[in-house]
């Protein structure tokens, strides 16, 4: 046992991190770290590993997240996050694609370059407040007045946990408006494939070679195994 | 085809009718009537044919409901609207459950009789205005923090249509909530076997001689069909 321990370890050079949940649980006043993790950060990054974070954070871009990471403690920069809203904005490039915004008032500059004008798809973050009747109404009738209806939703998580407790994540508008308009939305962000593609490939380590971590066992853990990578689920944040 | 058109209009003695997207189109000041559909009804009344308007409608009590229909011309009695609300406070009674209401404001009086101290079950219904995330999420809470989260929908309707446009209905936060909590809703209302039979135990006259008219293929066309009922699917409302 100790011999394939030793094994498995020599051969990790990356390390993928969640971060709600795993480094810290969101909140008002930019939440509170989870025991232990600025330390494990620290050593992480002593011990020569790679590090990237690999977040489905919508509420914030990713310079005001890395802001509040720091102030928590941890010392990340931005390029060692990966988050969905890049990711859209290169997809949304790729295919021509002119959005409509549900998303958190926070994540909107994350869009500035994006032309939006007359949409012909929707992107879905995780808006919390801003889930109204009248804006969920609104992305509703945008899709179901297309000719074939584009739904981009920035993750598909259920719930995550904050300091108050837990709230509704993404995923379950994104059912709303897939049942609604009787659709399938395109998810960006964890659990997809492409989204842990490109945080290897940030991180310069092959799947073989990492190691995702997170508190979620169908976002985190499972979108990992899919991509070859071998895969945590912490008993922090909001594992039950 | 004269003769099997005289047999089949022979053994009809019964007609169920949906009233948003039949009767009239819902809206700002009660709506409009949809043409011909008050001289339709008082024609169908002055024929002997027996009449029981069979609705989703959950932003209104049954009389207020009534009350409107009155005031745009349809001669009905409030024992003539068979209703979810009254089909699940049955059904919380049968069942001894306490809900927590996640419903129009409008609706609440409905169950004015209803225990709902230390609720044991969520009970949702078309919410409208009242669909903020913070209610919503406040209906998760309670369910995911049940041992045996249930929750009962008043319907399962995508979306509806208002005299300014489409609106999203009851059934796609069902969805929301179920797939947040990972459970399956109970559906009190259209297309539940059990609430048209309950409106043809009001109407008197067994489903074979009954035809139910609506605008939506599954709540109404396919949920009668499963009882045994033959029905018709109107082409006003929100057929597309």
């Amino acid at each position: 046992m100790a011999e394939r321990g030793r094994g498995w370890a020599r051969a990790v050079r990356g390390l993928l991190l969640d971060v709600s949940g795993v480094l810290y649980d969101s909140g008002a006043g930019g939440g509170v770290p989870i025991a232990g993790s600025v330390e494990a950060v620290r050593r992480i990054k002593a011990s020569g590993l790679k590090l990237q974070l690999c977040t489905n954070e919508t509420q914030a871009t990713r310079e005001s997240f890395v802001r509040k990471l720091r102030a928590l403690g941890f010392d990340i920069s931005v390029a060692q996050v990966t988050a969905p809203a890049p990711a859209a904005c290169h997809l949304l490039r790729e295919r021509g694609l002119r959005p409509h915004l549900l998303v958190h008032h926070d994540l909107v500059p994350e869009f500035a370059e994006i032309d939006k004008t007359n949409p012909n798809c929707v992107v879905l973050g995780d808006a919390a407040e801003n889930f109204t009747y009248a804006n969920l109404n609104e992305a509703f009738r945008l899709l179901i007045g297309m000719e074939k209806p584009v739904l981009i939703s920035l993750g598909k998580g259920r719930y995550y946990k904050e300091t108050d407790g837990l709230k509704l994540d993404v995923g379950a508008y994104m059912k709303a408006l897939e049942y609604a308009c009787d659709i399938q939305a395109e998810v960006v962000g964890k659990p997809a494939k492409r989204f842990f593609e490109s945080a290897l490939a940030e991180l310069g380590v092959p799947p073989e070679q990492a190691i995702m971590i997170g508190d979620d066992i169908v976002n985190d853990v499972g979108g990992a195994q899919q991509c070859g990578m071998r895969a945590l689920q912490v008993r922090t944040g909001k594992f039950r």
